[in-house]
């Protein structure tokens, strides 16, 4: 065998001399575009504390600075990306030679999630992990992202399956850990930085999601989950402090109308900013 | 090969007459003295919803009617049971004969957990499927739960191995879905609600919980997760509508304290009689 065998599907039982040999083996060009340049996912252990909109809320943040964006939503059996920047319904997914085009959502961020192939939006992806697994590897290589700055993953929960495949298998430049600020969650959480940790993952940093609501009413600022503790959190496991979200009601009905990248805050853009800086 | 056979380990390779055998062939003890009349399993597919404190509240309920409850922590990566059951620490887990010895909560409640075998609480699960499906068939065939009126099996977020190896593998009575009001929380929950239909488990009804929160200045109850809607969504997808169950940072002090044993609701005690009168 030589270099002209790679990529021949006839390889392994072929007899002739690769230099008489006259089938043209043509190469593949799906992913061949694809240039980019930093992956950063967004992962908590727990479920629930909102690592979706806080995946939204940074690619829509990166996107208003100029930057190129994808979003991959790795939560194959929990998606919520499609809903969350309003891409829905019949899409009718196409592919070029390049891979699967991603559809596109507000300032040109390109986005792919499970639910852009199924007939419903609610119907179940029942499958064991190699598939699941197998899933997230096609939305990396087999999907024709062309150009980025930056990729967003959304993680599913669980430290199993998807979130070992994508820190296994993605080169990731760093993480996002996102906590909330009961301690039964963080114990949860602290699984996912010790796992991330334990894989040499960088980590850029925890945010706190969840750390106050307001009272429509009386504009109290609320600790309905728990007394804020993320500072001491990062501290306590060697990461850095990204920053509190609060738990706010007009970002919540911004996703279920699928608008979220109308959503600004300067606690956002601050942590996008310190993201930008750490992994320049 | 004959009923002699069974159990022995030469079986395969044996060449012997089985009437001649003179092997004592020891049955196994493991699993021989569980009788678990009711299997109940909550389940959400969406994460954060509050499985686990449905979990354990359904299973306080039932213990303090005065039925021998057990929890089965279904959830391998992310655990709650421990901590809302108070069971933590050097715990030094035993077995007998007859299997692992589950740890005893208040009013005599088995629990089985991951978080009981681990050095420190917050050690990662980095595990793939099948070790992930082998604990859940361990937690069912290797603990000696003994004699229990119900096992409450608490599901991790998702649809991949490990609600679908519960669903298979365990006699299941029935199952209780968990919701929040948001729109998106609906979607992902409404996959599991057709995985279970799909399956053919019967399903005991829906618990809308977080439909709302009490300002603890003002008083003013706040829909804050959005508009209720489970009754509705009980409707729309042709199951039963159990019951709407508020954020209470009462009950979250509790858990986080160790102690869910001690949050009694009205609300709760109503859910549990109708699930009962469903199953008997």
């Amino acid at each position: 065998m030589t270099d002209k065998c790679n990529g021949c599907s006839s390889q392994a039982n072929c007899s002739s001399e690769p230099e008489q040999c006259g089938v043209e083996v043509e190469a593949t060009l799906v992913g061949s575009r694809n240039n980019i340049r930093n992956v950063i996912v967004v992962m908590s252990g727990k479920g629930g504390v909102g690592k979706s909109s806080v995946t939204g809320l940074i690619a829509a943040s990166l996107a208003r600075m100029g930057k190129k964006l994808g979003v991959m939503d790795a939560d194959i059996t929990g998606p919520s990306q499609p809903r969350a920047f309003g891409i829905t319904g019949e899409l009718g997914m196409k592919a070029t030679d390049y891979g699967i085009i991603p559809p596109q959502a507000d300032m040109g961020i390109k986005l792919i999630s499970i639910n852009f192939f199924l007939p419903h939006e609610d119907d179940p992806i029942v499958w064991r992990g190699p598939m699941l697994a197998g899933a997230v590897n096609q939305f990396w290589g087999e999907v024709d992202w062309g150009d980025l700055d930056y990729l967003i993953v959304d993680m599913p929960p669980g430290t199993g399956d998807v979130p070992l495949t994508v820190l296994q298998s993605l080169p990731v430049t760093g993480s996002v850990i996102v906590s909330s600020p009961q301690d039964l969650a963080i114990m949860v959480v602290k699984k996912a930085i010790k796992m991330a940790q334990k894989m040499n993952i960088p980590i850029l940093g925890l945010v706190e999601n969840m750390s106050y609501a307001i009272c429509p009413k009386c504009d109290e600022k609320l600790e309905i989950f728990g007394k804020s503790q993320g500072a001491q959190v990062a501290k306590d496991t060697g990461i850095d402090f990204l920053g509190s979200l609060p738990w706010d009601t007009a970002l919540n009905a911004l996703i279920d109308q699928g608008k979220i990248t109308a959503y600004e805050s300067p606690e956002i853009n601050k942590m996008v900013e310190n993201i930008i800086r750490k992994i320049s």
